[in-house]
């Protein structure tokens, strides 16, 4: 017997069918904002991984060389693979260019719970407009998309947060700080005690009163305040993270928009409004997913400069959201099971074809199973009716349909089976 | 600029959509049928390849050593995983088990005309019935898919052939002969040369007379000649054919179906029945897919014995078959494009709330741009309709629908568009 390898996970049909539920839902509100899907490449070269985020994320790569003596990675995240695709064919493509793409990622990293090293994303994105309207539609598409899974405004909030109000104000202060050490320690901050949070700062250029005071602002997140204290490029930041969330007001996910300043996202592409949704009970611990606008890495990857805001939503997060909302389910249903009895494989084959081209999912015998084991089976598959032929049946021109739930069963004329009804039940026919 | 790796594609909006199309008409077939989602890891142990296919495989494959060890793949087919998914729950799983699932393989191998280093396939599979009616529902399946892609009967034909005919007239000969290797060369024999094709069938244990006399008899195709000329073992065959392709009559698919001893796949673990689809008028000369009966497989992975018969589905070769037959659109289509002329977002985004609610694809505008520049951005998005919200419109309570096909435009009372209509035309409003 073969193993697993560790961080990979099976999923079988039940599973499977809320995944896909999930994923489908996601996709369909992605489709109705207009965007697109692509299909990407699940391996490229590593060195594009390097220069995106330094020598040190391949520790954290299925990296290898192949026998083509390339040094390629299985792909740990999507950014770069279309920040790629955006250059290579900058010219032709309208703008903005609005792209969502569902699929598997890979990262080696220590296996804990809701981490896996093979784990799948939705990815929604859109370049070239420095508009706040772009970074409020990924707001309203994310929003609407959990609001399609069953979630309320009640179960969760966008903590709404913004890169150059954090970066402005670290700079306002009279200190030589490590603008992204730090916005790293406010991104550990709600994870560590506050001496540890206010000694990362100091690590990072402040002094402690500095740091405390800073801390302090963006706890308090009085935007006036902030403004008045940051000067200009704060100001002006504060003005474009209202502006976000007055789009996003207009956009229908007002009511989910927090402002959020301790908010920061780990990662140091981020160059304006960044957010993270979290699950408004706090029973999910962990951020369900997050995103933010990146307006600097189509150039760093040698396009015309590209304006760029997107979200990342990570299939296990959302699932563990969902669960705890209650809108997760793991059923396999069945319209129709055909039992056959005796020599009725082309009738019931004509019935079974039928039912499926109404849209119906119809299984039939194809195991040449007693009538009690085709029953046990159907049963097994939850269908709904079983559609009995049999011999005796047909001599008399008719089927017997059953309703599994109620067990109630009658007959049907064949000729009249299903007829025109798309999907024909008991009550049809009693 | 970054380089994609050699046989990986990019896949754009047009292409794309033209591809989720042809997979959600697939999966959704399956679906009906009753074949259940699954989702399986993108990589394996190695080893686990090696020990079905040989130690020559890993030259085709992308192996490596993880960071812990591990000697580890790139999944180059589902049927190993889907194997040792079978395996590891076989006491719950009720049968027969009835898998589908889409996604990407890799090989590194030469790269051509519709051969790419990264691939994707749809895998159905069947465990559990050595009944020809599980071989006959994935013929019949895989019909319907094809059906269902707009395909007609006449576009298309499977040919059958069936792994116990070949080989036990191939132990008929009064010869030492590895049947491995003849059925390999009854794989080649459509791309070879007959003489270098009888020269395979020599190299496999046969005498030329012998070699001249088995290729006669499988290209003849006559099954009772057959059956009396290899005996007992090819008779039961003859038989099991003859009663899958009679299934696949009453399973709707004998149209499709006809009989062809030189398919023989070149996969070595086939146990029965296996079969090829071409493109009927002989265009696209390679096979677009295939499958068969592998019923020797669970059990060679530690399992107990457990009949299996599947089809693999390859996107590529099925985008060849379908563009052929002229069934592959490349297009993307928007409903509605909502316009904003000046400060009009909020009724703007209303109205674009609401239309999305009934399942239209919708875009506004989330760059701040000019009536101009909206308006060609509608029509590179292919909107079908576009709907004007302006100030001075909304001053007399009004905004316009504009037909972009026509060109016709009318207004219509803001506080009934969209109203009740799912989808509001120009017409509705004129």
């Amino acid at each position: 017997m073969y193993e697993r390898l560790k961080g990979f996970r099976d999923f079988y049909p039940e599973e499977m069918s809320a995944r896909r539920a999930v994923f489908d839902t996601v996709e369909t509100t992605a489709a109705r904002y207009g965007f697109r899907e692509i299909g990407t490449p699940h391996l490229e070269r590593t060195q594009m991984y390097v220069d995106k985020s330094g020598e040190e994320i391949v520790e954290e790569l299925y990296a290898f060389e192949d026998k083509g003596g390339r040094e390629i990675s299985l792909t740990p995240e999507l950014t770069p693979t279309v920040a790629r695709m955006v250059v290579a064919k900058q010219q032709e493509l309208s703008k903005p260019i609005k792209w969502v793409s569902t699929r598997p990622f890979w990262r080696y990293e220590q296996v804990q719970q809701g981490r896996f090293r093979e784990f799948y994303q939705t990815n929604a994105d859109i370049f070239g407009s420095t508009e706040p309207e772009a970074d409020a539609e990924i707001l309203a598409f994310a929003a609407d998309a959990l609001f399609d899974l069953g979630l309320t405004a009640d179960d969760f909030e966008f903590r709404v947060s913004h890169r150059d109000i954090l970066g402005g104000l670290l700079r306002s202060f009279d200190a030589d700080v490590d603008v992204r050490d730090a916005i790293r320690a406010v991104d550990k901050s709600e994870k560590v005690e506050r001496e540890e949070y206010l000694g990362l700062l100091t690590d990072a250029g402040l002094s402690y009163d500095q740091a405390d005071e800073f801390a302090t602002l963006i706890e308090r997140g009085d935007l006036d305040e902030i403004a008045e204290f940051g000067g200009e490029n704060v100001e002006a930041a504060v003005e474009n993270l209202q502006n976000v969330l007055a789009a996003a007001e207009d956009f229908g996910a007002g009511d989910v928009c927090h402002v959020s300043l301790t908010t920061a996202r780990g990662l140091d592409y981020y160059t304006g409004v960044v957010f993270e949704c979290f699950d408004s009970t706090g029973e999910v611990s962990r951020a369900a997913f997050g995103g933010g606008r990146y307006d600097d890495l189509i150039e760093s990857f040698g396009g015309q400069p590209t304006p760029a805001v997107g979200v990342g939503i990570g299939a296990a997060p959302l699932q563990l959201l969902c669960q705890r909302a209650g809108v997760w389910e793991e059923e396999l249903t069945t319209d129709y099971y055909v039992l056959t009895v005796g020599d009725t494989r082309d009738v019931a084959s004509r019935i079974a074809r039928d039912l499926r081209a109404s849209g119906n999912v119809v299984e039939v015998d194809v195991s040449d199973r007693s009538f009690g084991a085709q029953m046990s089976y159907a049963d097994s598959i939850n269908a709904a009716s079983v559609v009995i032929v049999g011999e005796r049946d047909l001599e008399n021109g008719e089927v017997t349909i059953k309703d599994m739930e109620s067990g109630d069963q009658t007959t049907a004329p064949v000729d009249d089976f299903p007829g025109d009804r798309g999907e024909p039940t008991y009550e049809d026919y009693e």
